[in-house]
């Protein structure tokens, strides 16, 4: 049984056009003009766009005895709802597990998905078994491992780890990704906070400063120029971390910077209320910046310094973050996001001509398929792609409210915010999985995207960094003289 | 009668897979596995792209009571040679000259072109009629309007006319183009290098140091940020001007750059050659510059802060080019480069891994097209578009020389460079024009390529511009205070 | 008769101690401890300071038919009261007035100050005229020449005019200054402004942005480095303006930048008051800028990227300001400064800890000193030194009102700030010129000081120049060569 | 017996003029013109300068069981016939050592210093007793902390430490340093290259890349801005370290870079050489850098983003450089400088016009004699100053030449260089020791010069930073609300 979406307009990273797109067995099977299929979905006034791809979720992930409160059913239903039709999450090995039994962890947890999702493995310690198992975990199509800079005593590694890392993703044509932040100063800083009477959740934004995140962004990217490989840096919050990123850039370096929708609509006002939940609901890493910040992000999204918006969407309950009362350091980080980056990105962006619809489609879903090496099957309306689309009603209106949100959370950063530009339907791979303010699809719809390395930026690279490496001086005789 | 393109590797912007192009009256009609037409094109162990777009040439110009050697005959010859399938000239009026007489004569020169092309308008000088001509230019398909900085007392415009022309090419949605060096300054030096008996080529070189140039491409980007209008530099030779758009892009201005090939590859050195013909032969403005630069603009192409290569093929033969012994101010400014702009920086960017393959794509063909607004209908291999392609085989080599050239004059800039990857068929609208190495077509088979202005960048800009322009502050009795 | 200044603290740009000064003839004579004088200064609990050197001074300007309301008398009565012994006011010849005819016209003015001054001489139009006088200029003690880059139609000069005259000040060991904002743009943007009904004195700084600083600022280095000259950029407002000096420096360049203290401790949002007067009498250019440009501006002072704090003191009452309600392009430019510059620099730099004392003694005195060559006979706690030196007393405090100010005007910018540091005595030349909140000298106490040109940076940038000077290649039989 | 230096021009770092200098018991007493003193030196056609501060010199330091070859006896001879008449030198403890044991140690060896010098002190590990020992470290003359991010096994302390050190600085009033290399990422590099058979002295030059060193010079940036504490950065050698020094500076930090003489006047191509020794001979870290990076380096001192020249003098024989033939990285780290810095300087910088005298003076001894607060007692030639002071002959040459050097080893890296500007007298407070091309003092007369904490620039930066610390929000009733 076919389907075809009737009378919008399609809008890609490159190309806006009128045209129908005919839909068979969850791939696009023809584009053009005046279609004819067995169902018809209306997208009169509409665009039709490429699902959303957010790469940087967390969903059910274990924290201090307990779980983000989004598991992959409520995640994927609430990015459904905002258009976003694949997620990636971060597969998490505790110190000292394996990387292969912490996946079984991940899969286990993510046949609940109402849309499609892939991994990106953490690299949270270093041994031979995580060497090894690398390449096996690229082998189950997973081409991107991340590493935290901060986190010290958990997640963090240091230097000589991740050069290890990097070089080892250099070989298997993988590519990292950090959590650019450093750990050490985070933990002196939190501490001496603490010891000094600052233990609100200011204090949280407090302790971690743009100096910190634009210091580790930079470190990272040395360490990855030095192992031969591209980088990917998450959550980039600041103009120091975008710094280091142009700067990497402008000497040919291969580096690509995400900035969430939080930190290009919410500063760091929100920590200042007088009200603790209204604050720490809004800690996560790194914490929103000042309006500065946000204009230099705004202006990497439209200069393509930056490549991707992301949610980073880690949801804690109002409970859950009360675990942190009398000391931020205990605050879970985290703050949701799925369902409204699209809208958000829409009217902050599009609507004031900060960005044009096709960089919209870039930053939120070509782009990052083309990193992640899932490109044109994901990120693309292109025959013989998934049918992962979005009909984009750019009239629209609504305010966002935890009341009416899919997340499971009592609370959204986003409240009041009147968002215009949001999907009247949501397909992934050729269902429709959004439409009349409701889910349609049932849970466990979603299933895993393998990836594979040896993306063409990746061997360009090391094409390069194989020409250009050091060459000894060739000499007889050594040493060979007096004075 | 359809042709089919056979057993290739589809190279774009974005993709890289195996399909066979069917191509019928001069349009892509399918792409697919196994195709069938008329006629087939044998694409075995080749890849398959989109003809090249050099966006900056002078066929024919005017110069001195001569023309520069090579016209839209030779010099669309020279372009399917290499690959290249359009080429964009710029209309010259000369002072006091209407806008639609001077493109009368362009329309003239250009009939004998054997591949498409298109105009760039240069606005010279400045009154009302120029102002209402530029809207009948564009009606004429026309959206770029070109500006030069330099040459002092012939074709420069000062500050204010740029603000006014880029005034209303932001009016119009068209974009600016903008030659820039300094002329005042680049005339003060060059009366100094003579009168100091620094006569020979290298004063050429002398006389526009990179500083002239990043000090008008700065100069140029902030009057079209007060324009509010997008800026376009041609030739981008340094790190100066490099920096000035890096700089512009990272306050969210809309600006590009366009490095030349002869720039990416060819050195200061050149002109400090002992023959003065070897000399004056590689004298064009820009000049060329140290490794430094060279490395600057490769960094950019690979970062995207650069984001076209082109020639500013403008040929004139030794003896035209001896115009200058005794005075490099008239030796005539340009060199050549269509025939070999594709193979050299395949061989000295995709070859050194210094740049991908889309990225090839990109700087040669798909990022003009977009910028130009002729993108898919030139740039991409998509159904519906132009069949302007080349079949691209990378383990093809020659050494580069006058003698087996296209282009009418006596010389190569590249002479002996050796380059591995060239054209074995090139493709104007579906008519194969270049195969074993001859063209195929007669002249006259180039057509003039149409262009809207109102790109989707041109309207996000105006929009944000319009948000966030100078608001009067309300204010009753005016003046309403004493001290 | 001697004079001792005792059991003071001395503060120089290089130095804090504890000494007395022992004063003959206008000349610091002796410095230690138990210092014995016919008469005694009691600077017990004070610090004993170089005199201030505002460089930036317009007393008695010439405008539209009137004068500014500041004369050297009331003007330097300002000074004194504030700390300050010494201005550098400029001569401004009428396009098409010798330079000599223009000196003449100031030395008359001056013949009122209570304090020691100097001239700049500014360069508003250029012919040989102007070229041969700019010798007998420096030989009349007068080694700096301004230009300005706007006001456009009065003092504007173009590009080749600056670079003829820079090129002779490089001859003749000069230094030149710049007013740095493109005058066509600013014409331009108010043209468009008022025509859009924009006619508030909002509007002059809508038509004065800081892009349009920066890029005349990044111009005339620009021009300066093609001339072989060091450049003094006045009121440096702006991050683009000091980032293009931070640029320049980066390269070797000599360039300096002297923020005013209005733009230091001022911000735009005066301009949006509701009452027009309050707006107007702001109007200066350039204008104020907001809260990153002033951190931008502090940190130049404390990394030594800015040199020198000023005041461009040109005082017009609000009757004059009000001959622009209803067009802010009529509005007389310039606000005072004088009394006002040590005190709030003090306030808001030493008592926060964002310059040293030494800090705030190198950029109000000695670094510009230094810069005019006029270096140890002011700017100096040397022997042989002028006596001209300020007795601070860092726990004087005030409130800064109109009511109660030197200046002629019948308002104050800084109305209602409080000080910290206030001058206790004011000596000019070995005068007591300002004590017990009065001024103690008669007008026509101030003498004017005769600069030289030949600086130590100016002779050692020619050397550099000089080697590194463009030098033919040697060639014989031009042209020698075919192909 | 007083000493009269008769018929110079005294060159300061402010000041040219010509004046004899009168000197009793060590100290200059009078500054003047026709002085008379019992004992006359002729100054006829030189510069009378203070005598050189070399902060940075490793003499008889302990390597691998044995020591760096000059030691504190032949050190300091060719420090005075160089005309640098102090010297800085490295306390450093082992790993668990107590600082005031290191101390000892370093007391001892520097009783046979022919001039006067001083100690910094290292921090290689972090304890309690570290913590408490540098409070009495401070109490006996040394206000400077020197960490090591590099040698990674050895000196090396990571961030936390760092962070806990820069704090503890920031309480005591005193100045860290850094070596700024990342050691984790020299470590790796050296072991890859040896695997990979690179184990020639080149080798160390690919194991210590520019990138390696910015990365460390702006990660101990952020450190100390974190803590709120000056940082001082030794043997700055690179663009990168120096671009993060500028970065620092541009945001108001303090923040200073010390270029090395090696690293401003030769280049990487020595580790090229075919003849193992004289490479072997130059391997010092950071290595030496091509020439845009030395381009960078003279900016800096033009400009003032980097303050001091200093020459990391630790000299090792050539047979103490062949313990790593086979492994580079078992050749000792260090090259000699002492004798040769200020005639490299003044011939390659005064010379050329680079910097002027006055610079020269201020980057050779008058800057670090501010920043180590040992001004104007060293550095000066101001009356009550020490009379360390050099006799400066500008017409003076020589060829530099291991054979005719004071150091003890048996080669020279400036062999060959010609110099011009020789010191004709060093005088050590007022013992003239160094005249006639010999050195006249005895081993012994140098004294240790005790240098307090609490420069006025650390408290400044205290009072800012106390002014902008964090603050808590106030609130009631936590948590205080619902969604
Ligand atoms: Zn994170
Ligand atoms: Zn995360
Ligand atoms: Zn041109
Ligand atoms: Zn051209
Ligand atoms: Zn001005
Ligand atoms: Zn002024
Ligand atoms: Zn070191
Ligand atoms: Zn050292």
């Amino acid at each position: 049984m076919t389907k075809v979406i009737k009378n919008g307009t399609i809008v890609t990273a490159d190309l806006t056009y009128k045209a129908d797109v005919l839909i068979d067995s969850g791939k696009i099977i023809e584009i053009g003009p005046n279609l004819k299929g067995d169902e018809e979905i209306d997208a009169t006034g509409c665009y039709v766009m490429p699902g959303g791809i957010d790469p940087h979720t967390h969903l059910e992930m274990p924290f201090m005895g307990t779980y983000s409160s989004d598991d992959f059913e409520s995640g994927t239903r609430a990015a459904l709802a905002g258009g976003t039709t694949m997620v990636v999450d971060f597969a998490l090995p505790a110190p000292g597990e394996g990387l292969l039994e912490a996946l079984k962890r991940w899969d286990n947890k993510s046949t609940r998905a109402h849309c499609d999702y892939s991994f990106h493995m953490a690299i949270t310690w270093w041994s031979e078994q995580v060497f090894n198992e690398m390449k096996q975990v690229t082998e189950r199509g997973i081409n991107t491992f991340k590493h935290f800079m901060a986190y010290k005593g958990a997640l963090m590694v240091n230097d000589d780890e991740l050069y290890s890392s990097f070089k080892r993703c250099a070989e298997l044509g993988a590519i990292p990704l950090v959590h650019a932040e450093n750990g050490d100063v985070v933990a002196e800083l939190s501490a001496k906070l603490l010891a000094d009477g600052n233990n609100g959740p200011e204090g949280h934004a407090y302790s971690r400063p743009p100096q910190v995140e634009g210091e580790a962004t930079n470190r990272a990217i040395m360490i990855a120029d030095m192992a031969g490989v591209p980088l990917y840096v998450v959550h980039t919050s600041c103009e120091e971390s975008h710094e280091a990123i142009r700067r990497a850039k402008m000497q040919g370096k291969r580096v690509w910077g995400e900035p969430l929708i939080q930190h290009l609509t919410l500063d760091e006002s929100e920590y200042f209320d007088k009200d603790w939940d209204h604050a720490a609901r809004r800690v996560m890493s790194p914490p929103f910046r000042n309006k500065q910040h946000q204009d230099s992000l705004w202006a990497g999204l439209a200069s393509g310094s930056l490549s991707v918006v992301a949610t980073d969407h880690c949801a804690f309950s109002t409970e859950q973050k009360r675990y942190g009362v009398g000391d931020f350091t205990k605050i879970p980080n985290g703050t949701g996001g799925l369902e409204d980056r699209m809208p958000m990105l829409w009217t902050y962006g599009v609507e004031t001509g900060r960005i044009t619809m096709n960089e919209f489609v870039a930053v939120t879903s070509t782009n990052i398929a083309k990193i992640l090496n899932v490109y044109p099957k994901k990120g693309a309306v292109l025959v013989g792609a998934d049918a992962d689309l979005v009909v984009w009603d750019p009239e629209a209106t609504k305010t966002i409210s935890a009341e009416t949100q899919q997340s499971a959370i009592d609370y959204n950063v986003f409240e009041g915010k009147e968002v215009k530009g949001l999907p009247r339907y949501t397909l992934s791979r050729g269902v429709v999985a959004w439409a009349d303010g409701k889910i349609q699809t049932p849970e466990g719809h979603g299933e895993f995207v393998a990836r594979d390395p040896g993306m063409p930026v990746t061997k360009a690279l090391s094409t390069w960094k194989e020409l250009t490496a050091p060459r000894p001086v060739e000499r007889s005789g050594i040493p060979a003289t007096g004075v």
